[in-house]
C-alpha cells in the first residue's frame, strides 16, 4: 500500500439506494427473486467500493448472503452499503437491506450481505486502496471479523490451507 | 423427510443455459458486472432445484462465489447447474460457468458458484425434498464437502456455534 | 385536511437513490437521454411523496425540469428528493440531481426538478396529506415559492384564470 | 439562423408511436407510472425534433405535463408529436397522448405534454433550425402561445427577469 | 363468419410505430438483432390485428420474414402494419419496415414481414373477424396472394396435403 | 466452399437454453407474446449457427414458425436448436420448444421453428461454412426437406422463379 495513503472513515463509502419491486422482479408466489436482490446488492457495493477507493471497483467474491425474510412485490427495498475493511487491493463491503412499510413508515432490516471488491487502477490492474476507520460500534465489529472471513474465503477458493488460517482456527479451539 | 421419497441421480437436476453478454450487462471496462452473473446463476440454480424437488424453490443463501476471470462484452456464457446435496427441505446447488471462444469453439470453465435453495410446498411453507445420488467423481466430491459448507453457512448466519460444527472443526485440527 | 394531521419536517420525506448510466440509457453522443432521467426523477419523487403521506402517491404534473449539463455514459447519478410544500391532497416534490466524479470523489449538482404528486387513499381517491415544515434555508425558499408555482401550473392547465393568480401577478408588477 | 433555411410545415415533424402498458410499467394500483409515460413522451418528441431539424436533438426542458386521466395496464397508448415553434437553436415540441378502447375502437385524448429540444450540430454544439409553419388551427394556437411559454420557462430557470417578459406580463394586466 | 359483419377498409387497421436501435438491441458488429426486429414486428402486427378485429389478437404463425439490409445501432426503425386478408377467425398481417436517415430525412424501405394472427373472443376462443377491403394497388396485390400463402403455411404445418392446395399448385404448372 | 472444410455432426451445433416467462413477456390473457418467443428462438439459433460455423452468424430469414399451444406466465420454456443443413454461406437452423410442468417434471414439445442464418467472415462479408452430417432420424428428415424449404423461401423472396424450383415442383405433381 502507498505509505502516503490516508485512512478514511467508513462514512466516506456510504452508499444508499431504494428500489421498488416490480412484477418482473418477483416469482409466481409474488416474492422478490434472490437473483434480482443479488444484482442490486452488487451495484450498491460497487458504488460504495468506488467511493472508498476512487477507482472503478469490480466484484471479486460474494462471501455470504442469506435470505431470511421474503420481500414482496410492490415493497420498497433500501440498501445501505459501506466498506468494512481493506486488504491491500481488496475491500470487504457490507450491505444491509431494509424493507419499508408505507402505511406506517416503519423500516425493518431484513438481511445483510458481504461482498469483496477489488480496485482497478490504470491499465486494468488491481491497485492498493487506503485503510478504513470504522465509526459506529457495528462497523467496529464488522472490521474485527473481516480477517476471519477473508481466511474463510481463501480456504473455500483453495488459495489458503486451513492450517494457515490462524484467526479462523482459534474459533474452533 | 418422507420415508417414501426416492433418491434421484444428479442428472435429474441438470439445467443448462447460455447467455450473451450485452452492453447493459458490462461495466465501462467492457467486463460483465458481477451482479448480472449472480442473477443468471440464481436463475439456473432455481431451475435445477425445481427439477430436483418438483416444487417452486427459493434462494436461501449464496454460500460462495468468486470471480477469477473477467468475462467480456459479447462473450457467450454457459451455466450448468445441478443439485449437489440435500438437507431435509434445503438443497445445495452448484453452478459451473463456461466461456466459449467462438472462433475456435473452445470452452473454458471460468468459475463455480454454490447456492442454497429451499423447496416450497402448498401454502408457501418449506417442504422435504428427496436425497440426491451423485454420479460423476466431481459430484461425489461436492456431495462429500456439502456438510462442511452447511456448517460454515450456519455459523456465519449465527444459527450454529463453532463448537458444534464437528465436520468443520476437523479441518483445523 | 384532517385537523388532527400533524405537520412533518422535510427530513421525513428525504429519499436518495444512485443510478449508473448504462449504454441503453444514452444517445449516440454518449449522453443520458432526458427521458431516462425523467423516469428516475419520477421514481425518487414518488418514494419521497409516499414517505411524507404514508400513501401510494401518483404523479399529477411535472412542473419544470431543465437539462443544463449533459450527463455521460458511466456516470453515477444521485437523486435526492423531498416534499417542499403540500396543498390539501397534493404535494410539490423537489429532486436535486448530483453527478459524482469517481477519481476525485467530487459531487456536482447538475439540475433540479419539480414534480407534483397526489396521495391516494383507500378506494383510489385523493386523500389529504399533513403539512410540511421546511428545515434548511433552501427548503424554506422552496416552500415560499411553491404557491406561485402552483398558480402557474393551474393557469397552464386551464384550471385558473391569470387574474385570480394574486401571488403570481405580484411578480410582474 | 441561416438566412437560407426554409420554413417547414408542422407535418414534416409528425411522429407517431404506439406503446402497450406492460406489468413493469404500472404501479400496484394497475396504473401506468408517470415516469414511464415521461420517458415515452421524451422519445417521441426527440424523433419529431430530429425530423424537423435533421439533427440529433437533445432534451433541454420539460415545460409542462399534467396527468389527468389514469392509464391502465394493458392499454394501448398512442403518442403523436410535432414541433410547434422554433427559437434559433431550440424547438418547442407538443405531444398528444391517446388511449384506445380495443372493444369499440374509440380513441380518447388523455393529455398533452410540452418539451423543449435543442438541435446539436457537428462537434456537439447547438445549431440553428428552420422555422415552422403551423398547419391546423390547433397548431396555430400552439405556435401563438409558444413565446409566452418560453418566457415562463426562462423565468423559472432564472435566465430572464419577470419584468422583461413582455408577452407574459400582458397576461396579468 | 357473422353474416352481419361489415367489411372494413385496410386503413382501419393501419398501425405505425417508430423504434430507436439501442446498444442492447445490436450484435457486436453494431447491427440490430433479427430477434429484436421480430419482436417489434409482432407487436405492430398485434396492434393492427386488434384494430381490425376489435379483439385481443394472438400470433398464430410467422409466414415469412427476410432480412436483406442490416439496420445499424442508432437508426430509427419505422414499422407500418395493416391487415391484408382474413380467413374466418385468422388475419394475415403485413408489416413494412423503413429506416430513416436523419441527416437527409430520407426514408428507405428495408424489408417486409408477414404474420398470421387469430382474434380471441370471450372465453379465450377464436372468434370470426370481418373481411378486409384492400385500398391501394399494393394492398390489392397482397390480398390476392394471401390465399396462396395460406395454403403454403398449412402445408408446412402439416395441416393440408400439397395436392389440395389448388391455388399454390397452379404456380408450378 | 473451402474444399478443406470438414463436415461436422449436428451435435456440434446443439444449443440449449431455458427461459422463465415473466409478467412483461405475457399478454393480458397471461400467455407468452409470440414476439418474445421469436426473440428467444432467434438467440438460440444464432448460438447454434455460431457453434457450427465458428463465425458471428446473422439472421437471414424466418422460414416458418407456428404457435399451436399457448405458453403460460411462469412456465419454463426450453429451446433446443441445431443446424439442419447448410448452403454455401447459409445455414438452416431448427429450434424445438419444450414446456416443463414443474409438479410432474413432464416436458412437452410445443412447437418448432425454422430460421436461416448467414456466417459473417472478416470484413463483415458472408463466408462459406462446413457441411453438416445429420445424426438422429429426425435430423436426417430435416436435412432431406431443407432443399425444398430453401426453394420455397427464395420464391417467396422473389429470388427464384417457381419453374426453377424442381424439388418443390415435384411435391405438387
Amino acid at each position: 500500500m502507498d505509505p502516503l495513503m490516508q485512512a478514511k472513515p467508513t462514512t466516506d463509502s456510504y452508499a444508499e439506494t431504494t428500489n421498488l419491486v416490480l412484477p418482473n422482479d418477483a416469482n409466481t408466489m409474488g416474492n422478490l427473486f434472490g437473483g434480482q436482490l443479488l444484482k442490486w446488492l452488487d451495484m450498491s457495493c460497487a458504488i460504495s467500493a468506488g467511493r472508498h477507493s476512487q477507482c472503478v471497483s469490480v466484484t471479486a467474491a460474494v462471501n455470504n448472503v442469506s435470505f431470511d425474510v421474503p420481500i414482496k412485490l410492490g415493497d420498497l427495498v433500501t440498501i445501505k452499503a459501506h466498506v468494512s475493511r481493506t486488504f491491500n487491493t481488496s475491500m470487504e463491503v457490507w450491505a444491509d437491506v431494509w424493507i419499508e412499510d408505507q402505511a406506517t413508515g416503519k423500516r425493518t432490516k431484513c438481511n445483510s450481505a458481504i461482498y469483496t471488491f477489488v480496485a482497478m487502477g490504470n491499465g486494468g490492474k488491481p491497485t492498493p486502496v487506503p485503510p478504513v476507520v470504522p465509526v459506529t460500534e457495528e462497523e467496529q465489529l464488522r472490521y474485527a471479523g473481516a480477517l476471519r472471513r477473508r481466511q474463510l474465503r481463501l480456504i473455500l477458493a483453495g488459495k489458503m490451507k486451513p492450517g494457515e488460517a490462524t484467526e479462523l482456527k482459534a474459533l474452533f479451539m
